[in-house]
């Protein structure tokens, strides 16, 4: 039994609220236990310097803590200056999860902004930011997809992480919350599609290290809860749910 | 009729929800309309260097928006490197309006960080900041007075703000929303305490100009709105609300 | 009797020095009392992003204090490597305030660069700069409308400012020197032009509050001071003075 | 057969060069085909603020390129003001992977800063970074071993790290240069310890994604390659190499 | 004949206002043609870390131009967020030739801030700087020198700056101004002391080189200039010029 | 005899190894003693926006230090966000010395960037940079010489530089290692074309001064120097040695 009554194998309750804000073209809530993030969705007539004229599109992710997010406050980054490594290195790993389940090609040259705002934080905020991130995505991508009357729908696969490791005293656990997270061993983030497959798999030993064997249950777990995530995913997406990877109708899959 | 079907003396709709977040000493979501203001209160045992040795205590306030609070996302100040010069505004304006109705000697040498993150804005969202606030603030300083069993409630009035401004064939009105506040040509920010006294004044005329007479007009709009944001600031602190002012018996006001 | 022998609605010494530098299109050097500032106004032909293909001009504003302006040495801002706060909002201020009185269509897209730098401070720098580069812009401005052959002159009316504050043991005072300001409870700036309107006001309580019968003495004050400092401004404008407000013949004002 | 001839299990050739440098405590070049990387260990007599007082010691990592390291010139990050995401994700992947096998309460209140700097990259510079600088820190940790006549060797293991990936045509290969890297559709960083366990593990699918049988076979040439790396690593370190993991006699394991 | 009618071997006229401002130590105004800078020395007691404990005071220089000194308005350090390199080997230059004039052991452990603020430039600002602080820092040190009652006066000898160089069509030329200078193959900058030895010679040839025979006589011009200057700063500095190297009596020099 | 057995006017041994790194258009390493520093030329085919449309080239320098290059670890400029006055003094000096013998004409609208890093320092990093810089400028030159069969090639003379100074109990000495700069009294940078003019001197007193007699004692010892300097770097060129100065035939020289 975990420190908060759950399973080795439970996630924590999942809600994920759309539409969370009235500006962006997609947004949503997601609650992970407690851990609460803003993920909007954001949808620009450009792209980067580097992909102009290459006739694709592109996804770029921001995330951010709000100061008082978690126990002790934070001094924010703008007032520092400077963003540190952590948030640089969450936002490389949104940003190319999700450009793993989309097709740039549809969306043409257009930038998406995904922005990931943590209001309360209690462990595994990157891999919540990414479960939500994605269905802001969709739901800006959705707009588009009926206001421009495309043939294909961009987004290809479901997509959600989540985070699974060695806890001393209680071995492997899915789904660690910030007490567990900060006792760890060993911290696994696992980004899966809907079709099973790893986009992201980043495990490090903290001072620690860990054997085949673990890497193997580790992953079993991580795939447990998420396709619990993706089933939370659908709900909250309706029946844009039913267009992901979808092809105009006489291609081949 | 303005466009929003108000009345030129009339509040929009405001609600301030307590205790938002688990972990900031205070915490509120406040909405005035569709300006959704996340305003936390953090203790900190120390003040900054200018204060140390003084036996008073600081208030020190930070503003932000996330990148989609608005109609166009707008670049966080974290990747530009720097604060702008309209955010430096805001940020000093908050804490020297808290500063107004907080005896810093009670409270000692500790820092109260009150950090404001527009989640959501439509206009006014430096006045519901100072309003929510003032909020967060009396509540995690009442747990400090109950805490230290301090003789007096630090808390010296209630404080809030209001916008006021004159907009093109609606004149002088109140509370403006984005819209309103595009267009208008005179453009107010105005604090004042429970006992009626002013703490900030800012007119702006906007490439435009105003009388000694229009000044009179906004100012007595500004005090009908305030006087009612006061009433929805005593209900979200409760009993809290009674302790403010109060000085320990047999002391002369 | 105040500190330094002056009257409650005594401005102290005020001069302007035209043509103090040899470059820029329009320089004075300012005094009142001990502070002491140099503006100059440059022209630029073109206006920020914001502001192209607008057919308007903008007017951008720049302050600063040498580093021995004051009684203690201050670090420079370059040496920083940031703009604080404080300046930040001084320079939104003169910009702004500037730009309420000129004709911006009429400068049509060229941007006028104002800096102000304060080479020795006594109290009212910022007000000193706006009265200063009053007088700076109207030199530049008028070189352009000579060579441009413009209808119109592009300043549309007098501007100055001055500060006024309520200082313990004297009550409201006109023109706060350095010692004055730093005991003030109240603080106010107020920038007004030569038809008796207000372009800006910002009260301030520091750590105090202000009432509206208060508020109406200080305004009064200003608005004696600020006539004063019309006729210095006039005078050294010379003949460029009979230009302000002038519309082309036969057009009604 | 891959571009350049080898295998796909097959290393390419890895030279070791210790003492490269005369100033460092410890310092090699560590070449891996075309990629050359000079790593340095130096010994700083006191940690970060945040392991003060705590006993142990630390290890921090910076890692750079020079700006014609590459076929195209990158701007020099100490020009652009600000170190790329990139720089730090790689940063902190080496940092944390050296701790893992280093027992940090035995070097005491120490900081050890390992630089690792790219004169040449042809792929794969930071797994080179990682294999080169363990030799630099074991060497610089045998010099304070001696000088201080510390019980236990404070090196508990091997640590060395490689690439892996999938790339269209060739299928899973080991060690990708730059050419394979570009095409990869999935990149996988592998970090293990000579007692054949992980201590980190960065799989990505670029714009791709993998199964668990691909992951399997990733993992398994990357312990091929590993386990060679180990060897040169040993003969880098001659006599050095047998105090690794060493525990004072009498000591159980 | 120059362009402004001066011979080869002719200064432009040289002016130094003394206590030019009133909160400095020691400030001067001074003029070198239509070049005029301030030059400010500001008493701090305490040095810089890595003189801590040494005894010995420091003078550290900074240097800067008002946006507007020049025919071009230049964009603001400040703004910019940096120091240019050009400010930086200036600000170096005129720290390092004071402290070769000054015994840093008699000011004992504190730091003299010189600052020197080109408000109007054209040519030679920099040579300028160091000719004008010298007064200023003799002057901040005199008053040091009077309060304490030192047994030796810090000044050891006297310092002053010029240019000289070659200019197409004029030969070598003393004291360039702007048009001689952008014109200039050879541009050099001078340091000397009272005792006729260099302190510093930055010679530099501009897409062009110079012969021994050339540096012969720009040496020669040089001289010449700064002897003039010597007699400029000796009537600036009154009597505070006797004392300038003069040892307590008794003590061999 | 000096510390390290040399004469007075003897160079430390030079050495000079081209095509050091495979992916720069020209690239040495150049040991110069201890002094160990790795120099690249980058062809650009575009030139800093100040010199577009003049038909003419540049020639950027960059410099920097690994970290542990020296004796104590420094801090990169990279991670202290600027780049210290320092280097920017040095990269100037590069950049102009080496524009001093490269007629830009050829060149055409073409940035060669120059890059020198120090890998290992003991005295005379500068310097050494200027010698090996010009042999990569040159082997770079040289390909787009070849490849666009221009008519002049664009190095019109040789170039080299070295460091002089006065050291108490030696005297004046060619080429200081860092002991000795650590000690000199008089500290001077040379740099000489191969027609044996100077294109730039920069001589320092620190905290001392020099005589007129002594500059020529240098100024001796620097031609000595450098003339050898000329030789390695002949030979390093090989038959590109022989192009240096070379006009098209019939052009006068």
């Amino acid at each position: 039994m975990r420190f908060d009554g759950r399973q080795a194998d439970e996630l924590r309750s999942v809600h994920i609220e759309t539409d969370y804000l009235k500006h962006p073209e997609g947004s949503v809530l997601i609650q992970v236990g407690d851990t609460k993030v803003i993920c909007t969705a954001s949808i620009e007539d450009r792209v980067p310097p580097f992909m102009r004229g290459s006739g694709k599109g592109w996804i770029s992710a921001e995330y951010s803590m709000l100061p008082r997010a978690t126990g002790q406050r934070n001094i924010r980054e703008s007032s520092k200056g400077k963003v540190s490594g952590r948030t640089m290195e969450i936002q490389r790993l949104i940003g190319r999860a999700l450009r793993a389940v989309v097709d740039l090609e549809v969306i043409g040259e257009r930038t998406v902004w995904v922005d990931c705002d943590v209001i309360q934080a209690d462990g595994g905020t990157r891999t919540a930011s990414i479960s939500g991130a994605f269905v802001a995505l969709a739901i800006a991508l959705n707009k588009l997809y009926e206001e421009k009357e495309w043939a294909t729908f961009p987004v290809t696969d479901f997509l959600a992480a989540t985070s699974v490791g060695i806890v001393p005293e209680h071995g492997p656990v899915l789904d660690l919350n910030y007490m567990e997270d900060s006792q760890a061993e060993v911290d696994m983030n696992v980004v899966m599609t809907g079709s099973n497959e790893f986009v992201e798999l980043q495990g490090t030993g903290e001072e620690a290290t860990f054997s085949i064997a673990e890497l193997q249950q580790l992953l079993e777990l991580a795939q447990t809860g998420i396709t619990s995530l993706f089933a939370v995913q659908a709900t909250a997406l309706g029946e844009i749910a039913g267009r992901i990877g979808r092809k105009p109708e006489g291609e081949a899959e």
